[in-house]
């Protein structure tokens, strides 16, 4: 189904089409959205675009991403550098932060290795992540996601990490704050019930 | 919660946000995924939304959305003049074209009447549709909205032009086909047993 053939619109259609989770009829609603926008909104929304690409990189030292040298949490000198947070993406990073609870710093991996998406370790931002460790360095959080190839990170860069004496930790597994005994898959159950704390 | 204040990040996260049926999340997860994009995907899509806001305007007869002087259907000299399709939006005229049934032509009133939402008559396309009314059209079909809306305002265009002895005829109400009677509201199942027919 095209729109009509009118070409703007149907490259606007794809452009937003090949986006996570929005399917061809999210994609039509969203152009019609941005053609009924002012001339004005339109140029910001494709200024945004070409500005977030632009002047976006990595931290130099975290790997989160950053429009200066160093991230905030990098530049902050009330952060703890002894300890560094692990997580695959950025938005890892920003969850933790909304914890309010974590003083220290972060490591963005940018990813988990993944044999079957053909992602190795060396895909990965683990080299920047040893070059950063020196003697101020006292424990590395693995922080990355709860699942196979997460699991499958941890293990790796746990296992280049101990060698060298630093100590490495793992979020704790369990059940979520608010969550229902009754829906906790089995897996997750278990691994609760294994990590059982003295009241 | 903001991206550890990446400028540019989160003003890309806020003009997703300002779209139809996008929330915090998915925008963070879109602009994320515009940083992903390598460079000439990221200028592509910039230009697309640029572009199609520049090229793109209504019709000249029927006010559908074109990037040439008419649209394709009015230019398609096969399509029967005679007839004139009323629709809310250019998306209804997508739908009715999928059908693959309708051979006449259309006019885009761009909204129905809304005292609430402050549109009344001069707010949409009327006036366009008055004077492109000469001897050639035969029948006028409403297709707006089977809703309070679409139906003032079907009844609004009714009343102009059945003193110019046009014939305007309206889709037929009635249940869904591949629906459950089951789950038909009880207005639908009241139209339907209505504008029952003979079989």
């Amino acid at each position: 189904m095209s729109s009509y053939n009118v070409a703007p619109l149907d490259k606007l259609v794809e452009q937003f089409e090949k986006m996570p989770g929005i399917g061809y009829k999210t994609a039509q609603r969203l152009a019609y959205y941005v053609l009924n926008m002012s001339k004005t909104d339109a140029e910001d929304f494709s200024d945004a675009i070409r500005e977030a690409h632009e002047k976006i990189h990595y931290c130099k030292i975290c790997c989160n991403l950053t429009d200066q040298e160093l991230c905030p949490v990098c530049r902050n000198e009330r952060r703890d550098k002894s300890v560094i947070c692990v997580v695959e993406t950025p938005r890892d990073a920003m969850a933790m932060e909304s914890t309010n609870e974590y003083k220290g710093t972060y490591h963005i991996l940018h990813g988990a290795i993944s044999p079957l998406n053909d992602i190795g370790p060396d895909d990965l931002k683990i080299k920047e992540l040893i070059s950063r460790l020196n003697s101020d360095v006292q424990e590395v959080i693995m922080a990355t996601n709860p699942t196979v190839e997460g699991d499958a990170t941890a293990m790796y860069i746990t296992r280049l990490l101990k060698p060298m004496g630093i100590r490495v930790t793992r979020l704790a597994y369990g059940i979520p704050v608010g969550g229902d005994l009754e829906y906790a898959d089995q897996v997750t159950l278990a691994r609760a019930l294994e990590g059982r704390n003295e009241l």
